[in-house]
């Protein structure tokens, strides 16, 4: 490894979760038998993929963990939040995506891991009964000082050098961005402190605690939570790398495959249409229009950004995109995507073509949790801070200031994220991204 | 643009098409109701693709002919063989595949494109019923001698320059490279003359002939014609560039697709079924066991080289891959490649993803047909002769000498295209492959 | 032919559609076709379909004609009405439904159909313009009675002995039944002659104006129209009989023969979710959540009556049912139904259909008109009136009085039918149901 | 219950499964659980199906056993051959059909069910090795006499009044049906005495054996096996009920449905493409051209007898049926079946439909299993002997004698199990079957 201006993966880190359901239970139950050599890392770029990096004769391929220093996941240690009281143990079996022989022998391990209270509004999740709250009474503020006090008390307990928060909790219910309180770091603390709870939703609470406490933050949602100025702000001035938003799992990674294949290949769309079905609770939440009207806002983005009808009017000017999400409850946390494609080509004759993904959500999802965390933690140590674009690839709807626009192609988003990589580890960011 | 050695596409370019069924005459119609403003190209790279050229200030987003030097398709010349007399209207109109009311604007000009005769031995297409032949029974040197003069006689006639002859006629049975008589120039000349049928099979006398003549070969199905070191020989030996084999077009193109997303993303693979129904010549030849054996070999090699098995064992050394051809003639000219994938992710866990294309294959390979012609035509005049390696992006199975390994991930194969783009039209080949 | 006491079917038989867009002009191009030897009437039981008649040694194969006296469609006559001044030509070229070869054969017949001006109100079809109209400042009572003499007019100046009115024109919002309004002849004629708007639509008009004219009136779309009491009694009373609601084409067939088959096989279901995506005024107006809740009331009710949920609790007790009709233009007439099933099977464990029909709307309906017509026919010649329950094959909701359950097993309502006509033609309706 | 010459259910039912494979392991598991009330029979028409049994008024609707005498499940004794010692609870453990919570309640039970040693010949099942087995030298009819002492012992052990045989073991490889050897007792008995090795398969000594023991012999896979003259006779003779062959579980059942569905709704079908994945035993077997050439024969006929197109030469007289079985792994012992089938409409307009069946071959089995067996022990009681043609319902290819043809249609095989139930119950048959 070269000599980079990255600080090592030196101690423990600490991955806190908020949430401790079905994407955190098999998550920690995946890296707990990983370590025991009892199961593989399936999907993790950072555990399992190779990186080129110089170019010609100088080409060399790496494992991360070559190129910049990373932890290795025994210096890992696993915590979280919840609203209600079970274990890693207990949740691991409550939610049936595991068999029982993949989580057993880890079972000791897992019990050890019960959750810390929750913040927890009603009003934020309404499908959700809290019993293992943090008070419900309690001011934003207050609530906020809570889990700063959390954060400290599990650096201390663990021995934890470092710490980086994931959000991999229910989605809330949909708050719009509101420039009076949150554009600036001053209005958002006053709103706090007023206990402003239509604009202060319990994710940001875990959020700006974690960046005060100086742990990176992870929303694995699609919540508004960190995709405001005043998060932004607030993670510049404090040093603390942010990413988000909504892990990037099924039919939308899909698309950002397909889309950047008509593209190339210069076929027409003139229609998309998906339809999701699904039995969690992210289901029970998107299935109600108020909900899914942001999700479907970002979801419709994807392909337009990557298709560019602007550039190419012949081919992408005119299509009729449409996205649903249905709750149904046979599914469980298995979930099934189907998308019918209307592409053209020559002379703009009509063809179909209809992808059907039978995919589960938290087996997805589980390793883009491990790997935000880690890269997420891999950002403060080289010094990032605010936005971290480069990790566009894990999300649906990449986070940008104001005065950006995202990348949605799954390819250009990996390119970024290998730049990014290359940057840190002391080589030269040569991919070009289109 | 810039000054390059690229000889300008000056006077008339002539594009020869072997056969003039289904593929043929949807290409011919095509062009001619575009140079109308009738249609559109879509699907042409070389018509309405723009690439980047240039680094960071510098990057600006040409389409080709404002990179290079290439011609309108007012100056492009059609003529075609076949073995049965109809002319390219008669021909549309049997296809099916475009509506009446895109082929009647262009009629005039259609049946003025009669075939001339075509080379025909029945054992290769054993489908089929020539009745509009050169004689069947001269040498397969002599038939040579006799397409050589049609080329001849077609530039004079049509006052074209330059000449480009694709390959767009049925697949030929499989002959097996011998290396006796397909290794050396001499032999195979020794061979054509002794009338080998055996060895040397119709379609090699046409690119022989192209070659010889100075005209660019395409081979646009997955026939062995020019696949073999004799013919890459010659055309090194005589300047000429050739490119094949098998138009990449349904479902080989998404595999190309889907493979590259799952590398990327470390998501494993355990499990291709890819079946097609399709009612075409194709399609009655590819139903034959043995004839679908080298089709099915070089398709079950297509994901081996985007996934590398060997470097990511976990995830991509055991692939039970299996690929099907069904003819089905309720379908005729309409393909069918339904494919169901069996993909794993964190701990191995299984999720399934099927596609059901359904696309036609003439509508897929007009404008693969009118790129490769072109891109022929352009690398002639840039002076590269033998294998076009980096025309891959259009073929399924890209050729490739003995020493070298094919690129298969369509992305990559872009790069590969649109860097050797820049390079003629004398910019930096800037993009890297992975 | 047995005697029995169906009148014959002598003189010519009108066939008045009310709208002449794309499912009346395929019908009725289709039967200018069949008259010349030019096309098949797929799909039509009257046409093609043999019955048994008689059981063991003298059970005898018939076609419905050789067992009931049937016209010819040779003695069909053909007209419409519509709100737009389009002939049956002009309707047929812009539904692109049927290809141009097979309309020009019959150019001179269809031109020759003109639609009489239709009964407009823009409330009741919101994405319609209507530009060839009678009056809209008219009370429903006086439109009532121009189309009463447009009936009169039609069957004189055609010398139709008979005639049938088929509904075929776009679903209107949905009224709900009113028990005012609607319960009876007498409050339901004084809200016609009051004008009141929200209560009688436009389709009530032709069903009022029809029966009072002795004409057979078919509903084939979802209106609430002639399922209400006042129109059951005015039938009977007039001695004319009415049969609806809403053709049973695609996605609703294939339901009731699937959930036939699960019933029959003891197999349970616990999930059944059904989109469809599809461009034509149908799905613009039930993509509207209002206008769709009825259809989907009753879509929803289809499986239960089949399935029994009450007889088998085990099985079909707790069935997670979901349609959903999706507004999607690229698809124009042709309609997608993407069907997921979740079944379970021995000690309940899950399985999945998934069926995607790529279905024709108008290719589905056009033989259930002519046959509905037809039955209609039959049905005024053998003395039946009110609601034709025998006729539920054909209908997605089944009319029914307010005492009766509907029959919607396809087999069941097939078996229902051939009885019937049994009956007419004077044999045993000797099947059982189940 | 009414009185009737069935003779009452008295006593302990036997069931001999041969072969302790996925299928036998998950029937006799299902068992247990549901005596315990642990599960439910699903899929079974004996446990679960009420049918209607008198008219009009007198109709009422009862189950089976209410109907006639049935044993209850807790009169039934299980006992099974295989080749490999493994007992229930091994065999099930290792089919990982049914999940580990579903099998350790009765893994007492469950251990107690050892194999009797099978009879094995590895020229009749190519990719088994049998490490279990009866002297593989004894000649065929020394094993029959072997098989034959077993069914004795069990009954005489297990204090069994009757006994049942159920074949439930691999697909044999195909033998053609030999008039010289197969088409009379005494030829057959001959070449089992000669020890004919390649006419008499090791299925056929156990049918005989159970035959001569007076136990009805089921056939659950497409083996010829009792598919010949001289197993007819010798049921016959020995007054036994014979049943066969191959379970209707997924694909076929299915299609069985459809093709009524479309005859029933007067659709045409020029096209109908079926091809399965699966990854058990049979897929291996059945992916050898040679061993799927007789079940494909057998496949293909079932839509004929359905579709008839010798009566509706405009609808199904030139159908392209295609049938496909391929050996897929990855699946172990789930199947999935994709159907594309093309119907076609008014003026012959064409449609899709692609049907995609998750099934699971285990599951849909076992119930199939329960009913024919004891379905097979209700016949004997009932005093049939010979071809039990009312159990087609159950079966792909259901066996007749030579003057007869197969009823395929799943309703109409539904109506002719009822009928004979109803005359077995003392009711009238009083169901036509169209």
């Amino acid at each position: 490894m070269k000599n980079t201006n990255v600080k090592p993966a030196e101690g423990k880190l600490g991955i806190l979760c908020v949430g401790l359901g079905a994407v955190s239970s098999t998550f920690i139950t995946g890296v707990l038998m990983i370590r025991k050599g009892l199961g593989k890392p399936v999907g993790s770029i950072t555990q399992l993929a190779k990186i080129r990096v110089g170019k010609g004769d100088d080409a060399a391929y790496k494992s991360i963990s070559e190129i910049v220093s990373m932890p290795s996941l025994d210096d890992v240690v696993l915590g979280a939040w919840d609203i209600i009281p079970d274990n890693a143990f207990e949740s691991s079996m409550k939610a049936e995506v595991l068999r029982d022989r993949d989580i057993y022998p880890v079972k000791e391990e897992l019990e050890k891991i019960t959750p810390m209270k929750g913040v927890y509004d009603p009003d934020y999740v309404k499908a959700l009964d809290g019993t293992w709250t943090k008070d419900t009474k309690a001011t934003r503020w207050e609530l906020t000082r809570q889990v700063r006090e959390d954060i400290q008390r599990f650096k201390q307990e663990n021995g934890c050098d470092r710490v980086v928060v994931v959000w991999a909790a229910s989605t809330e219910i949909y708050i719009p961005r509101d420039s009076e309180v949150h554009d600036s770091i001053e209005t958002f603390e006053a709103a706090m402190k007023a206990d402003d709870r239509s604009h202060i939703s319990p994710s940001m609470c875990y959020a700006y605690a974690a960046i005060a406490e100086g742990a990176p933050f992870i929303m694995g949602a699609p919540n508004t939570c960190i995709d405001i100025p005043a998060m932004w702000q607030f993670a510049e001035k404090e040093n603390v790398p942010i990413a988000g938003k909504d892990f990037k799992t099924g039919q939308t990674m899909m698309k950002t495959v397909l889309a950047a294949a008509f593209r190339t290949r210069m076929l027409g769309v003139n229609g998309w249409f998906s339809t999701n079905i699904l039995g969690n609770r992210d289901g029970l939440v998107l299935d109600v229009p108020e909900n899914f009207k942001t999700k479907e806002v970002s979801k419709l983005g994807v392909i337009d950004t990557i298709l560019k009808g602007d550039e190419y009017p012949d081919l992408y000017s005119d299509i009729f995109h449409k996205v649903r999400i249905n709750y149904y409850p046979p599914r469980n946390d298995d979930k099934e995507g189907w998308d019918n494609i209307d592409i053209f080509g020559w002379m703009g004759y009509p063809m179909q073509i209809k992808v059907d993904f039978l995919c589960r959500d938290s087996i997805l999802a589980a390793p883009l949790l491990l790997d935000l965390a880690l890269f997420g933690d891999l950002a403060l140590r080289a010094g990032k801070s605010g936005i971290q674009t480069w990790l566009s690839f894990y999300l649906k709807s990449p986070m940008h200031d104001d005065g950006h626009c995202p990348v949605n192609d799954l390819f250009q988003q990996y390119t970024i994220l290998k730049n990014a990589i290359r940057e840190m580890g002391g080589y030269e960011a040569d991919e070009e991204i289109d």
